[in-house]
């Protein structure tokens, strides 16, 4: 996928869509009139590393050029345009470039200049519009914010494993069998029922499920068990 | 949603974050020791209207002041780390958000300095981690471009109303019916016989099939196909 610019105004936005392009793996960048220079050092300073991005980026005088070998053009916007066409969420267009693959399109996406965006002459350019959902009432959007959420997008798509379920990261240790937690939960109780911990007597039943509870809701690890059990040890050593 | 900023060193990114803070309609920031002031003026250049959220911010000496009445808090990162921890993509956190909703819970969303994110102290006094999907070769996401990401999240997940399949912008026109388009192409027949368009005859259906492949895949309007009509008439005069 291309990302391009057209008549861009701030050297920081170069850079800053520079470094978002490399965080989400695209690599081509073309720039049609920019106002400012790649090599600007405020555009390198905010590519942090990906400035090879910046030096690499063709410039072109008008968007024919910049787009003639491309097979598919997308205009980005925050605001809906009255033209016919049609339009994409981020996610929807992550979704469409992923499938057309097997078709080996070469799909250009345009981002305007930042005070005004792009133009309904340039959109009139463009096989479908991306919509960027934003709150209407502050819907200006950065530039370089911008090419974050449609390249997350794309990576999220395109590299396809990064919204499984949460996970427990687990290390080294392993999750606690049901007997180990147990064989802590008994020893935790003896060591309450010895501390005098009930007061009331018919009151234990519904504080133990309480107590019981607190820990069988935490997915224990092995490692996690033996320290509850140093922990109530030295508690029981202290007193 | 509260963003809570550990130590922020550069001014730029207090705006850059509130920025994005309002594209996506959050508005509740919180400072632990920032290394700049908000009322820096390139915070309040880079915030572009939303400056509001950055002199409503309060500030705070230490990370248990700044989440003392919070119900939940991650933090986050763009590497694993080596910790017995829930971690969630920023999807399925912004999905976890939205169903826990009805518990009214307040959640802290941490983010670290630039130069090191957060430290593994900070990452075990969160409830859980979300872990931004970024390109492995290039990891190092910029402060204000984090939290576009989960920014971006939360607004779908709490909009809900951003993921609806593409769909045709249509104004105040209306698809046209397969009369409409019939007509057209039956049109454009007769004149495309009249010119001898055809050349050798027994090629004409499987070249008239193309044709229509070509109007039949685009969701013609109303409005358009008049258009069309109006061109095969003006090309019919001008011969």
């Amino acid at each position: 996928m291309h990302i391009i610019l057209l008549e861009t105004q701030l050297a920081e936005n170069l850079g800053a869509v520079a470094r978002a392009m490399g965080n989400f793996g695209l690599t081509s960048l073309r720039l049609v009139n920019p106002r400012v220079s790649p090599a600007d050092p405020k555009a390198i300073a905010m590519a942090v590393g990906a400035d090879a991005i910046l030096s690499n980026a063709p410039i072109y005088s008008c968007l024919s050029d910049a787009t003639a070998d491309l097979t598919s053009l997308f205009g980005t916007t925050a605001i809906e345009r009255e033209m016919i066409k049609r339009y994409y969420s981020p996610r929807r267009f992550a979704e469409w470039s992923q499938q057309q693959e097997s078709n080996h399109p070469r799909i250009g996406l345009l981002f305007g200049p930042e005070r005004t965006g792009l133009s309904n002459d340039d959109l009139a350019k463009c096989n479908g519009v991306i919509h960027i959902p934003v709150c209407p009432e502050f819907s200006s959007l950065n530039l370089g914010q911008a090419v974050v959420v449609i390249g997350y997008e794309w990576f999220c798509a395109h590299s396809h494993c990064h919204h499984e379920d949460s996970h427990l990261h687990l290390g080294d240790t392993s999750l606690a069998t049901h007997q180990q937690v147990a064989f802590f939960l008994n020893a935790l109780e003896q060591k309450l029922d010895t501390a005098r911990f009930w007061r009331v007597a018919h009151k234990k039943p519904i504080m133990w499920r309480t107590i019981q509870n607190i820990f069988q809701r935490t997915d224990l690890t092995e490692q996690e068990v033996r320290t509850l059990h140093g922990i109530v040890d030295a508690l029981t050593k202290q007193t």
